[in-house]
């Protein structure tokens, strides 16, 4: 058998990760990390403003130059490697990260007229200097094209496309005007790999463009020019600079240029696939498919699935995105999440008990001779507010049932417990509207270390949980594309059934702790319709508000 | 001028607290201190039964003899003071602790064959053997004498008269059959000062027979046979062994007995006041007055305030108990409190947050530097359930608006703030009945070192508070009442201008807190009545009460 090989490469906010697969065993056999030069850990933030994030585009280039190189230096380790036998490169990055470009496609950032202007870098996703702006393109759409914000949750976000590029017109009339064209991250790397130099000949991916840039089959493309020009003239006259079609991440972007196969020591003209966001190749890679939940826990949880789609989904509302495409061809794909996973125990334990990070496995084992129900607690997960189902920033933590011994470990407890809540309430809805859930893969470092934890989701969804048994679930679902484009796979599914593999111990829902569950989400479910819906006339909608209301006018010393 | 003095006496939980005060200047000038012997502390407990607190009565004797010839050598130091122009003899102790004694006034505890037994000695206060039959007793008198529990808050208690007597009965027939009568700690040691050798010639407190044992004129005594007959036939052949009459602590129970005289080194003959229960005559000692609510704040709360016989004081819904005259003669005793305060604040910090003592000043100072609401939080104050106004101890805490920044010291305030939301729905629901507080005198460490505590309290409730300036108010309030029957006063009020003075340090409601604080009651009102009250089709009072089935069935192994 020929040996044969992908390459993955994932983007993350601080560093690239490069990946290679063996095509034939499925084996991840190299990879390489490298962090972006420049800035706090590859950041350039102000101290004016915190809440700018830029980045550089040259610093992305030169991390994944190093990362690819480790990768191939550790694989070359491998008897039967050999990096002329690599196939085809996939790509992810996080996102919405849009880059003004020249129409040459040089960023403005390498310009030297531009060298020093934050303006002029890439807007990183989690720049939020463009609240303004995403605020006045809600109640813009809300008013007059309503359709538009069906397919993003409801709310028009300061981290998306549109609100960045019309911020910068806002601020800085020097880089707008200088900004032929502005591309997304995950669009740039395949067109700078392919040496595409003309950004209108750059294949946009659908994946970017359908959940943070309005784009839609059903409107064919991007927000017309009568909407954008309603915003500011100049945002319509962008339009024809942007693009009209987009592809999916199966779909070849380009051939590896000659000047980029030297660089990186690979064979010239092999192909790049069109690049996508990590979340959706972190799915991808930890085995995504019909009936088959993907949950990123981090800080918070990114939680994606897919739904065939030869049935049309309908719009779920609190759903954040559902995009034809966007995760595999063939599917919608389905993001939903909740605003604070990990972040509420680190808050719990580090922030508000003080304790160090190893207390974490002290109260996890206390925790974990507790039965279900025991501790009398309740909690509502929302101290970073609510992002799935109820699409709320202003919603609070609560905690109930407290007595005069309710100790460290049961309020832990208690918290997994919330989040476990709700992250049933996302899976209820799905199924409401006909996405059914088999079971949940999960990813991420909670998932890997803390059994208690995936025992109560398994007990309280009444699911399977299982963990992916890759580390970096991103760059294994852009190699995936990578062999597919290589045409070394039939289809995104083959390439999954080779490559992607699940750790030993699964989570099995157990009966008798189920049971006591569906009371506990009795009870959680009334506390959530009635501090968090306004629809029920008998509840506390107002309360939290008020309280966030209160707050900021004692803040404001008035 | 004549020097004439007055000793007061208080029997607390672990030891007695003799108080000789100068009756021309109203100054403390000696005061002794003695702990019970015996026990732990003077308490006996069982290992098999945790309920369990019993004491020896002739503990009491010993360490009365030995506080009060302390209190006489500080005195003796003072110029001026001599043990013969002691005039009077106050007497304050805790209860309900009912004592069995034989028909020559011995308590049963005393007698050989009773010596080891511990249902022969006294059935301390906190004693909760006889939960069975404080239930047993409320219902039948919910089913036929609705109004004996009307003046107790609606629950008689296993901590009580009758629930003791009658468990005495159901465990141990040999104690019950040898007990001629059962005399109240607070009548008994008037009694032995006045050498009384028969129960039925005691003359019994109001006090206690009011707030513990459902004595009330408006029946013309105590519970009558035919109640107690159907509890059992022996209790309702107790009763003519018990009392008919009560009287008021300004009455002399009897004049100090020869050998007492010896013993102390006082006068044969001085009047030794009727007893009562040692919170009441706190606030005597506190200041206790028309418009004048004290407040004895520990790890729970005792609210006294009196109201003038002249006009009816209806009964009022979740006040614990209104006994006329229990408090001051002429005047309505109106209990309340709260039955966590300080015990919620130690839960928080030392028990959850796992941090010593003094962490309580560093995030006094912290909180200090808060304005109201400006933490985002909101608490209810129900971590040992509710004594007032809800009057249900199947209540828990609650606490909501928790972000990821929520810090120990805004949580600190955040619980110090729900506990003067709850002692204002006190003072709230005394003046829905008539019965305005202008003013609380406080008394107790947290009242005395808290400043922010106090502050918070004066803006919550909107009244000035005070701080008594005694550190021993019980025994000050004994010796009010000593001076009284001395005939050195001619009323309690005229002794109380006298002996009560108060910290420099006034507490005055801040305007602009108490608008901001207002809006917050608002809101904690709201979840007052919607957790905490069954009349609200639509609020939560099931959640609670759900979770505590729900832990009870985990425990239980269900």
């Amino acid at each position: 058998m020929k040996s044969k090989f992908s390459m993955g490469i994932d983007f993350g906010s601080n560093s690239a990760r490069a990946l290679i697969v063996d095509v034939n065993s499925g084996q991840e056999i190299g990879c390489g990390a490298s962090e972006y030069a420049g800035g706090d850990k590859g950041v350039y933030t102000d101290k004016a403003n915190s809440h700018l994030a830029r980045q550089c585009p040259d610093a992305y280039l030169k991390s994944l130059s190093t990362a690819v190189k480790e990768a191939v230096a550790k694989a070359s380790e491998k008897k039967g490697f050999s990096a002329e036998n690599i196939n085809g490169i996939g790509i992810d990055t996080t996102g919405s990260t849009p880059i003004p470009v020249n129409n040459r496609m040089e960023p403005l950032a390498g310009l030297r007229e531009f060298r020093d202007n934050l303006n002029a870098k890439a807007w990183m996703w989690k720049d939020h200097t463009s609240m303004e702006e995403a605020e006045k393109i809600t109640a813009l759409a809300s008013k007059i094209r309503p359709r538009y914000l069906k397919k993003c949750g409801g709310v028009y976000s300061s981290e998306w496309f549109f609100s960045k590029i019309w911020h910068c017109l806002n601020v800085d009339k020097k880089v707008f005007n200088a900004a032929y064209s502005w591309v997304e991250f995950c669009d740039f790397i395949p067109a700078v790999l392919c040496g595409i130099k003309d950004p209108l000949k750059i294949r946009r991916g659908i994946c970017a463009a359908g959940h943070k840039a309005m784009y839609s089959r059903e409107w064919k493309g991007l927000p017309d020019a009568g909407f954008l020009g309603k915003l500011d003239r100049r945002m319509a006259e962008l339009l024809p600079r942007l693009y009209k079609e987009t592809y999916t991440a199966d779909t070849v972007a380009g051939k590896l240029s000659a000047e980029w196969a030297e660089k990186l020591g690979f064979r010239e003209g092999i192909p790049v696939a069109v690049g996508s966001f990590d979340a959706h190749l972190g799915a991808v890679g930890a085995g995504v498919g019909k009936g088959e939940l993907v949950k990123i826990i981090g800080t918070s949880s990114c939680d994606i699935t897919v739904s065939p789609d030869n049935v049309k989904v309908p719009d779920i509302p609190g759903v954040c995105g559902i995009v034809d495409g966007s995760v595999m061809p063939g599917y919608y794909g389905i993001e939903a999440g909740q605003s604070a996973v990990g972040d509420i125990l680190n808050w719990f334990v580090s922030g508000l008990c003080r304790s160090s990070h190893s207390a974490f496995s002290q109260l996890t084992e206390e925790a974990s001779k507790m039965r279900p129900g025991e501790s009398g607690l309740l909690g509502l997960d929302w101290n970073n507010g609510n992002r799935c189902v109820l699409v709320d920033p202003k919603l609070t933590g609560m905690l109930l049932g407290m007595t005069l011994h309710s100790s460290q470990s049961e309020i832990y407890r208690a918290l997994i417990e919330a989040t476990a809540f709700g992250a049933k309430k996302i899976t209820d809805r799905l199924e409401e509207y006909g996405i059914h859930t088999k079971e949940i893969i999960c990813c991420g470092g909670i998932a890997e270390k803390n059994q208690l934890f995936m025992q109560i989701y398994a007990d309280v969804l009444n699911k399977k949980m299982k963990v992916s048994a890759s580390a970096q679930t991103c760059a294994l679902g852009s190699a995936i594309f990578g062999a597919v484009v290589a045409g070394d796979f039939k289809n995104v599914e083959t390439a999954q059934k080779k490559f992607c593999s699940f750790k030993k111990k699964v989570y099995i829902p157990i009966k008798k702790n189920n049971a006591v569950y569906n009371k506990l989400y009795a009870l959680y479910s009334e506390l959530h319709d009635s501090f968090g819906t306004q629809n029920k006339k008998t509840g506390h909608y107002g309360i939290m508000k008020k309280l966030l209301e209160i707050s900021a006018e004692a803040k404001a010393g008035k």
